[in-house]
C-alpha cells in the first residue's frame, strides 16, 4: 500500500513547441499532466511510493494516463468511465515569450472524473497511507467531484491519515467567492496546507504578509502546518508556533508548468521520510528548480540529482 | 458571394504517425475536418467559389479552423462563441492496418456549433448561393443545430437554390431510429441526395441493390437526383428517370477520411459548372482517388490534377 | 475592397533550426515571406481589410504562397505566370548566435514577379484602397517590377489614396548609388515613409540625428508624415510640423526576420482605423515586440494581444 | 504477486525511420525491447498480472527500461548494477526493403545482466507465479546468466510453477553447437516449450516436419506441451497425446520485430486464463498479427482489440 | 587519381515526407542529388575510386553539395563562383502515389554550372581516369555546359580514357529536336553508350525493338557498347557484336529517383573492376534495386549488400 | 599527404533534445565525435590539409564515422576490425540547465580502437605531416591503445613531425594517480602540449597561476610551447621564455561539447599556416567561441567565418 495517496484530475496536456502558434503548428507535443499527479509522481521519483485515484474513460486517452504514470512510478487505483459520455479533459499549453504571455485553454468540462463517487474507488488505499493529498481544483470541477474530496478527506481523518491540501486556485473554473465557500467548508478537515500567497489573498482575503498569513491560517482553521508558497520569493512554514523560510534555487526555465505540484512533492516525500519541515521545505524547493528545467507537467528526477541541486554541486560537464 | 455554400461542423483531427498508437505516441498531427468544409474545400480546389457557415469558440482553435479553411480557398461566414462553455470539437485518428481497424474517438460534446441559431448566421450568403449543402451530421449534433438546418434549408428553398444533402450516418452521435426519423423530416426538403448504400440499408431500411435504392428515394421524397455510394463498387445516380453508373478510380491510400466529402465536393463543383450528372460522377470519383493519396480530411488538388487522375495520364515521373 | 493594398514580391524562405547550419541539414522549415505581404499579414491580423497585388508561378510553389497569405486572412490579386521561365523568389535563411551573424543566401534573380506589369495587375483595388503600400526592395528586383512601382504609385495618387513607402534598402540586390537614385525619384509621390536611420544615412546620406532626418526628408521630398525607425532605440514620426517618439517594447527574441514589417502593418492599421500617429507608433512597436516572439516572417497575433502587449499586462500563466 | 513471471535481457534498441540508413540518419527513434519482456508485456495488455527479473545499470538507460516496462504494466523486479562497467546491452535495428534485409546490430557485450546471479533476485516472485517463462536468449549471455536460468527453472520446478522456455536461438550470439549442449541440458526442466521449427532443425537435428518436431520434443525431454512455430505457416501443438494446428491472421506488417514474443504472450495469457491450449494458440496468433501494426518491440493493444482480430471483425472505420 | 571521373550538375533537392504536397508541408527534406554525382557515388560505394567535377556557388549551399559528395567518398575537383549571381540548382521533387503522379520542379535556370569553362577544371583528373562520364542533361544547361562538354570529352579521347555517356534526356530542360541535333554531334566521341529505350525513341527516332536499338546505335555512331535500359523490363548490351541480356530485380520502392544512375554506377563500377559486360550489368541490376529502397538519389550502400540482392540471400532479419 | 595527423577515438554520440531526459525521450540525435578527429574536423574547416589515423569496427557505425570525418574534409587512414567483438564507442549526452548539470555517460569499453596496433597504420602518414597530434584521453583506453600512442610519438619525433599533445583528463576513464603516471612518461616526447589548468593541477600537481603552471611544465619536460586553457578566463602560451596571453570570445552556448577541441584545432590550423603563437592563439579561441554556437561535438564553420568572430563583426543581419 501507498505511503502517499493523491486524488485529482489528470488530463491530455496538447502543446506547440516554443516560439510556435496554437493557431498554426501542425505538430503538437502530448503529455499527460495534473496538479495531484504531478504531486505523485514528483514524489515516486523520490522514492516515495505514491499511489493516485481518479476516474478515467475506458478508452486509449484514458490508458494513456494509466500508462504515463505507472512510467513515473504511480500506483494506480482507477475507476473506469464506459458510458458514451466518457471524456479525458484537456489543456492546450501555448508558451510566451515576453511581452506574450504564456496561454493555458482548458477543454475539461465534463471529464469523466466530474462524476466520479466515492464509491468507485478503493477507500482503503486512502486509509492506509501516511498522507493523502488533493488540491483546490478537484472540487471546483463538479458538484459529485467536490462531494467525493469531502468525502476522502473525511474517510482520511477517520484513519489518522495526515490530510494535505493546496488551494491551487483556477479563476478559469470558478469564481473566488465560490471558492471561498468551498475552501472554507474544507479547511477544517485539513492538517496540512499549501497556500499560494496570491490565493490567500484573492480567494479567502489574507490582506497580511506571509508570515500572518501562515499564522493566520493555522490559527483560524486549527491545521497543524502551513506552508505558504510565493513565486520567485521563496515559501515559508507555520508550525508548532514556528516560521521556517526557505528561499528558491535559481534555474534556467524549461517549462514553468509544474513547479509548484513538484515542490509539494518534493516536501511530502521528505515529510513521509520522517525528516522536519525545514528539510523538507529544501527538498521541495530543489524539486522545484529541477522542474523547471524538464518539458512537460511532471518532475523526472532522481534523489541524487535533487540534492546535487540542493548542494549546488553540478557545474560543469562530468566526464 | 459563393456559388457553393456548406454548413456544419468542423473539428480539430489528432492523429499520430501510422503504426503509432494513441496510448503511447507523444507528437500528434493537428489538422482542422469536418464533413462540410471537407466538401467545401475540394470544389474550391476545383475552382469553385465556395463557403462555409458555421459557429466557432473565439480561441486560438477557433481561429485555426479559420486559417486552415481560408488557405484552402474557402469563405467563411462564422458566428464567433465567447461564452466561458466555446468549444471546439476534437477527434482523435488512429490509422489502423489490417486486422487492426482504424479507430476515431469523438470528443465533439458541446462544442460551439451545439449552440449555433439562424439568426447568427449571414442568411444572404445562402439566398445567393447555386447550392446549399449539409449533412446528416449536423442535425445529429443538437437540437439547436438540428433546427438551424431544418431553417437554412428553408431558406434555401424558398431562395430557389439547390438543396444538397449527405447522409452520412454517424452511428457514435444518434441511434439509427433517430436519425431515421429527422432524415424523413429533412428529405422532402433535398434537391439533391448522396446517400451511402449502408447508410440507406441500416438507417432508411432500403433493402434493395443501389439502383432500385435510388430510384426508390428519389420517388418517396421527390428528390431530382439521388446519387448513391457503394465504396469500392463505385457510385450511381438517378435523375430524370435515368441511371448513371461510374466507378472507381483506383488510388494508392495514404489517408481515407475524407474520400466521400472529396467524392461530393468534386461532384457539386461539376454540376455548379453546368456539368451534367455523369461528368460530375466522374469528376468525383477522381477527387475520392486523390483525397486517398493525400494526408489529412481535406483534398488539396486542382483542376488539372483531377483532370489527369479522369485521364490516367500519371504513370512516371515528369521531369 | 480592402482598405490597405500592398505590392512586392513574396518569397518561400528555407531554413534550419537554430543551432544547425545550411551546410548540414537534413530538414529545413519551409515558410513564406516578403516585406509587403508581411506588412498585410499583420495589419490582417489587428483587423485591417488588407489586400496583396504580385506576381506568382503557377506552380505548387507560387499555390503554397497564395494559400500561406490567404491562411493570414489577406486578400490577393495575382497575376500568374505559367511561362516556362517562372519561378519562385528563394531565400536561406541560417540563424546565428553571438559571434556568429545570422546569414541570409538569397536566390530570387529572375522570380516571375521581375516581369509583373501593371496591365497585369487588378488596379481597382488600388483605386478604392485606403492607403497602397510597397517598399524599396520591389524598384530593386527588376526594370519591369520597378516601372510597375512607379505605375502603382501614380494610380494610388490619382485616386487620393494614401501612399506608403518603406526605404527597406537591400544591399545584395542594388548599390547605395543605384537606389539613391530611383528612391531620389520615388519619393515624390510618397505620403507617409518609413526610413530606416542607417537607410537615410547610407543610401540618401542624411548624416543627422534621426529627428532632424525625419524633417528634412518631409521637407526635401514634400511628405506628410515620416517615420524614422532606429533598431533598439524605437521609432519618431514627424507630421505637421511636430515630432512625436516610441520607445521599443522589449521582447524575448525567437525570430527577428519580419519586425520592422510588422511595425508598419501595426502602424498601418492602427491609421487606417483613425487613430492618430502617437497611438499608431504604439501599436507599431507592440505589433514588432510581438513578432518577436513568434517563429517565421509573418506576426500571428490578434489585436487583443498586441493591446495587451502595449500594456505590459501579460505576466504569468493565465489559468 | 505475479502469474507471469519472466527473467531475461532488455536492451535499448535504436533505429532509423524505414527507408533510411544507419549510415546516414541522424535522428534515431529509441526504444526498450527483450524477447523476456517483450512476452510480459504481451501479456500484461491481454490482462495477466506479469512480472520480470533481470540486472540492470544503474543509471539512465537502465531507468529507460524499468520507465518503459511499467508503463506497460509489467511489474519489475530488477537487481542493480552500480559498478563503473555497468551497462545496458544496445541493438541497433535497420528496417530492409526487398531485395534489402532488416539488419539487426547487437552490441550487448558485457551488459549488467552478463553478472547476475540468482541471489540478487527476489526467488520469491518466482515460486508465487503460475508460470515461469524464459528463452534461449538468456543463457547464451554469459556464464553467469545460463547459471542463473538453471536456478531459476529448479526453483520454479520445486515450486510446481509451469516453466515455460523459448528456444529463440541467436547465432549472433553462439554456435548451433554451442546451444545444442546446453539446451539439451535445459529442456528436461521444462514444462511448456515454444519451438520455431528452424531452432528444432538447424540446432536441435530435428530433420522432420513440424507434427513430428513437436511430438519427438516432448517425448525426448519428457515436456507436457510443445509448441512448434512455423513462421507464415503458422503453429501447431502437442500435448496429451494430441495435435492442435493454428493458422496465421494476416497482417499489415509495419515491425516484424517482436512478433514471436508476441505470440507466447498471448499463449501464456490464455493458459494463464485457465484456455485451453487450441485456445490460447489461438490468442497467440492475433496478438501476433497485431504486434505487425504497431512499431517496436513491444505488442501494444487490449483484451477487446484481440478479440476482435481474432474475429476479423475491423474492416471499415468505426465513427 | 580517379578510376572514375564523373562531370555534371548537381542539385539541391527539396521534398516533403510522402503523402504531403508541396503547397502545404512547413518541412522539407533537403537532400543532394544530379545524375553524374549519383554514378560517381554509387561507384564508390562498390570501391571504385570515384571523382566528381563541376562548377559550384561558394556559399553554403555549394559547401553542402561537397560535403556531401565527400561523404559518399567521391573526390571533388570543383571551380568556386564567388559572383554575385553564383547560385545552386534547386529541384523539388513531391512523391506521388497513384492516380497521383511524382512531380518534380525544376528550378535550375542559371546555376553555377551555366558558366562552366573547360580552364577552371582540371583537366588531368580526367586524363589519368579509366572512364570519363557524363549525360545528356549536362550539354542542355547552357552553351558553356555544353563546350565544356565536349571539350572534356576531347581531352577523355586523346588520353585514350574510355568515354561514357547517358542519353538522359530531360524534356523540362530542351526539345526533341534540339537534343537531338546534340547528341548526334556528341555520339561519335563516345565509347560507351546507356540508352534508355524512351530517349532512344523520342529524340533519336529509332522505332525499333531495344536489340535493334543497341545494334544501330552502335553501327551509327561506331560506339564499342551500347546499353539501352527499359525500365521494369531489364537492359541489354551490345558489344562485339553480341547481346547480353540482364532482368530487372525485384525491390519494394521506397524513392525511385536516381535509380538509372545506380543502375550506371553500378555497371561502370563492375567494368573499371575488370569484369565482362553481362556480369556488369548484374551489378548494375542489383545496385538500382537497392537504390530503390533508399531514401534520396543517392544510392547508399556497400558490395556485400549489392552481391547480397545479386543472390537473393536477404530473407529474414539475421540476428 | 595531410599537415595536420590525429590519432584517437571517434564515438557515435546519442543525445535527447535540449530540456529532455535520457530515461523518457524517443528520439535521440545521432552523430560523431572524438576529441582528436574534432581538431582535425576544426583544422580542416580553416583550410588545413588534415586526417586521422583510428580503428573501427567493419560495421555501419563504423562507416557512418568515415562518412561523418570525409564530410567535414578530412582525410582518413582507418584499420578496419571485423572481429566477432568489433564495436563503436558510444556515448549519451544529456544537456542540463541550471541547477541541473550536463551528464555524459560512455558506453566505450572494448571499443575496436582498444586493440589498435601501429602495425595496422600506415605509419609514413604520420611521418610526412607538419604536426602529429593526440590527447591524453587515447592512452587511457587500453593498454594496446596506449602503446600505439607511444609509438606513433616515436615515428612523429624521428621524422621531426611537432608532437602535440592535450593533456583531457578523463576521470571516468582512469585515476589521476594512473593518468599522471602515464602522462610523465610522454611529456617528454612532446614539443607542443596544451594544458586545461584544472588537468594540470588535479593530475599533474602544479598548483600554480596559469603562467607559472606553463613555464613549470616547458620545463619540466623540455617542451617547446605549452598553452595552458582556464575556460572562461582564457588562454596564454608559454614559449621561447615568453608568455602571450588570449582572452575568450563571447559566445551564446548552443552546445559546449568539443570547445576545447574547436581551440586546439585553431590553434594547430593556425601555427601550420605559419602564424606565430598570438595569432594561433586568436584563431583559437574564434574557433572555440563558434563551436559553442552549432550543435554537435564538430566545429562547422569557414575561415572567413572565424576571421568575423575575430573582428566582431558580425552585428545584425546582412541581405
Amino acid at each position: 500500500m501507498a505511503d502517499l495517496v493523491t486524488f485529482g484530475e489528470t488530463m491530455l496536456r496538447l502543446s506547440p513547441p516554443a516560439g510556435q502558434r496554437l493557431e498554426t503548428e501542425g505538430e503538437l507535443d502530448a503529455q499527460v499532466g495534473g496538479a495531484e499527479s504531478n504531486v505523485a509522481a514528483a514524489a515516486a521519483s523520490l522514492g516515495t511510493d505514491a499511489a493516485w485515484l481518479s476516474k478515467l474513460p475506458a478508452n486509449p486517452l484514458g490508458r494513456r494516463v494509466v500508462r504515463s504514470l505507472r512510467s513515473h512510478g504511480v500506483t494506480l487505483d482507477v475507476a473506469w468511465d464506459d458510458s458514451d459520455a466518457a471524456r479525458l479533459g484537456t489543456y492546450y499549453l501555448e508558451r510566451g515569450a515576453d511581452p506574450r504571455g504564456t496561454d493555458v485553454i482548458y477543454d475539461r468540462a465534463d471529464a469523466s472524473i466530474t462524476t466520479v463517487a466515492a464509491g468507485e474507488l478503493d477507500l482503503s488505499v486512502v486509509e492506509s497511507a501516511d498522507v493523502f493529498h488533493t488540491t483546490g481544483i478537484t472540487p471546483a470541477l463538479s458538484a459529485a467531484a467536490s462531494e467525493t474530496t469531502t468525502e476522502l478527506l473525511r474517510v482520511a481523518g477517520e484513519a489518522d491519515v495526515t490530510r494535505s491540501f493546496d488551494l491551487n486556485y483556477r479563476s478559469k473554473l470558478w469564481s473566488a467567492a465560490e471558492a471561498r465557500e468551498r475552501y472554507e467548508s474544507l479547511l477544517g478537515h485539513v492538517d496540512l496546507l499549501f497556500a499560494p500567497i496570491r490565493d490567500a489573498r484573492t480567494v479567502l482575503g489574507y490582506d497580511d504578509d506571509a508570515e500572518s498569513v501562515a499564522y493566520r491560517l493555522a490559527d483560524d482553521y486549527d491545521i497543524e502546518t502551513v506552508v505558504v508558497t510565493r513565486g520567485a520569493t521563496g515559501s515559508l512554514a507555520y508550525t508548532d508556533g514556528e516560521i521556517v523560510e526557505q528561499g528558491v534555487i535559481d534555474a534556467e526555465t524549461v517549462d514553468a508548468i509544474g513547479t509548484g505540484d513538484a515542490f509539494v512533492g518534493g516536501v511530502l516525500a521528505e515529510l513521509i521520510d520522517g525528516s522536519g519541515i525545514d528539510t523538507a521545505l529544501s527538498y521541495g524547493a530543489a524539486a522545484a528548480s529541477l522542474k523547471r528545467t524538464v518539458e512537460g507537467d511532471v518532475l523526472v528526477t532522481t534523489r541524487a540529482e535533487v540534492e546535487a541541486a540542493l548542494n549546488q554541486s553540478t557545474d560543469g560537464i562530468s566526464r
